[in-house]
């Protein structure tokens, strides 16, 4: 069964290579990279890299939209689009040798309710053939969180789980609506429940209804907090290179392991196997497969610890 | 009779407002605004607002090129649009309150040599029944600069003058084409013919074979060098502004004067009355069209100086 991922606000990702970055000046761009792009997007490359098939379900409109539809059938990303009247958005960031990378992250297309409503439609029926659906990535501006809850609640509904990596109160929405797993990272849990520490942040997703927490730490590990107890795993060691898109990866992590009945155990040894795959690749939505597998060949188990 | 306008690296304009520009972060765009782009295009639009018809000449390719082509007719500006392969640039403007804006300009697209000589066929075409051919803006990389020197005796073959706003060979293509007029401003003179004044990289311009040397210099006026002598006319007084445009706006005003076989004496004030207008308006391609008129009615004519 394919797992569905949607993408909320997909984006043309556009990379910039500059001689030096200068604020006030004209630069001009020596190399141009673009690349369809949202959280969503980089979990479905993910996990058909893995030969886990899926069935993304995202917004699209204008020749921005129409720039992305192109590029997922080139990728060979089995897409279900609901068109929109306004322009997907584009994010550029400009990198040099010099200094850290700056991104300008535009906010989005104004999505009508009526394409909202198209998109659930899409999210309910492709559900109902998946054993899991991902939701990942910002919602654009002005949109409802409830509408990630009103998702949870359909793919429940069809038999499916979640897996749910927003920010906000989306996040808490989505915990209310008894997520099977949310996948904060830890500012971002958090920023959303108000909590001071990471466990009582966790606690209170897991009171709202969210079935699990999953908290990734980056090169700190990864967390998974359930109802009975926790389980904890280090990241594999000596890992370095581009983090951009190892959360994604961790994230395709775990859905393949939810969506094929592995335990939580095995879905963070997969989270951070990909993760640090991911680490390894300088573009988002890539991983290095080689180096994934034997990952996983040296990553153990984690046992779980009672509160 | 329209005049034709050709745009040889058109682009779609990005402008992002963020709150405070800053290096190595990630930054929300506050406000997004695209116009089609490239300065041909600028100076066709000045030209239909001061209700001068316009046929525009341009390669689009892609996506971009696709938005591009949606926004001129939305514009209604007439264009012949040769296809290209390769997908059409994006600029690329950072602005805020505090610091300059900074500007990423991608290089542009591949256009092969067929998709050129079918630029070329289409310039010779329109040229037929034209009075007047600007050429104006970048090249697109690895493109040849004697292309514009082949664009300038196309259009000189069909009994057209040409306006020739482009820099470095290309600028030194165009005058030894006999281009009626070439626009450089001062740095792009200097630079292109190595001379270590205006008048004398003017000079070496019509040594070579253009018919006459314009070099804009924005609030300090405009100049026009000619075989036999020299007109400079002072720039309207007490115009503050956003400069961005000016100089298309200025081509449009010589465009307008030469395609009516007014003077180059009035050639230089419509130039002087539209730039100042420009200044006005916040966007490239805009004016303020009773300032014009007002400024107009101010400008005197320039007299000729024998050098």
């Amino acid at each position: 069964m394919s797992i569905v991922v949607v993408t909320p606000n997909p984006a043309i990702d556009v990379t910039y290579r500059v001689d030096r970055q200068t604020i006030g000046t004209t630069q001009r761009v020596r190399e141009v990279r673009r690349m369809p792009g949202g959280k969503g997007l980089n979990v479905a490359r993910v996990l058909e890299d893995i030969g886990s098939p899926t069935v993304s379900v995202l917004p699209l409109g204008g020749a921005a939209g129409s720039w992305v539809q192109q590029r997922l059938d080139a990728l060979g990303l089995a897409a279900r689009i609901v068109p929109i009247a306004d322009e997907t958005r584009s994010t550029v960031t400009v990198v040099d040798d010099i200094d850290h990378p700056t991104m300008f992250g535009e906010p989005g297309p104004h999505v009508t309710p009526a394409e909202w409503q198209q998109l659930t439609d899409v999210i309910s029926a492709t559900a109902a053939s998946a054993a899991l659906v991902v939701i990942s990535g910002s919602l654009p501006p002005a949109a409802s969180p409830e509408l990630v809850a009103g998702w949870v609640e359909k793919a429940r509904l069809s038999g499916a789980r979640t897996i749910v990596d927003v920010s906000g109160p989306a996040l808490l929405a989505a915990a209310a609506a008894q997520a099977s797993v949310v996948k904060p990272n830890r500012d971002e849990l958090l920023d959303a429940t108000g909590a001071s520490s990471e466990a009582e942040g966790a606690r209170a997703l897991l009171a709202r209804g969210a079935g699990a927490v999953v908290v990734s730490r980056g090169s700190a590990g990864i967390c998974a907090y359930l109802p009975d107890g926790r389980l904890e795993l280090a990241a594999v060691p000596g890992v370095t290179g581009n983090p951009t898109g190892a959360g994604d990866a961790a994230t395709a992590g775990l859905a393949l392991a939810l969506s094929t009945d592995l335990g939580i155990d095995e879905a963070l040894r997969q989270a951070n196997a990909l993760g640090a795959a991911a680490v390894l690749r300088p573009v988002a939505g890539e991983i290095h497969l080689a180096a994934y597998q034997r990952f996983l060949t040296e990553l153990p188990l984690p046992a779980k610890e009672n509160p």
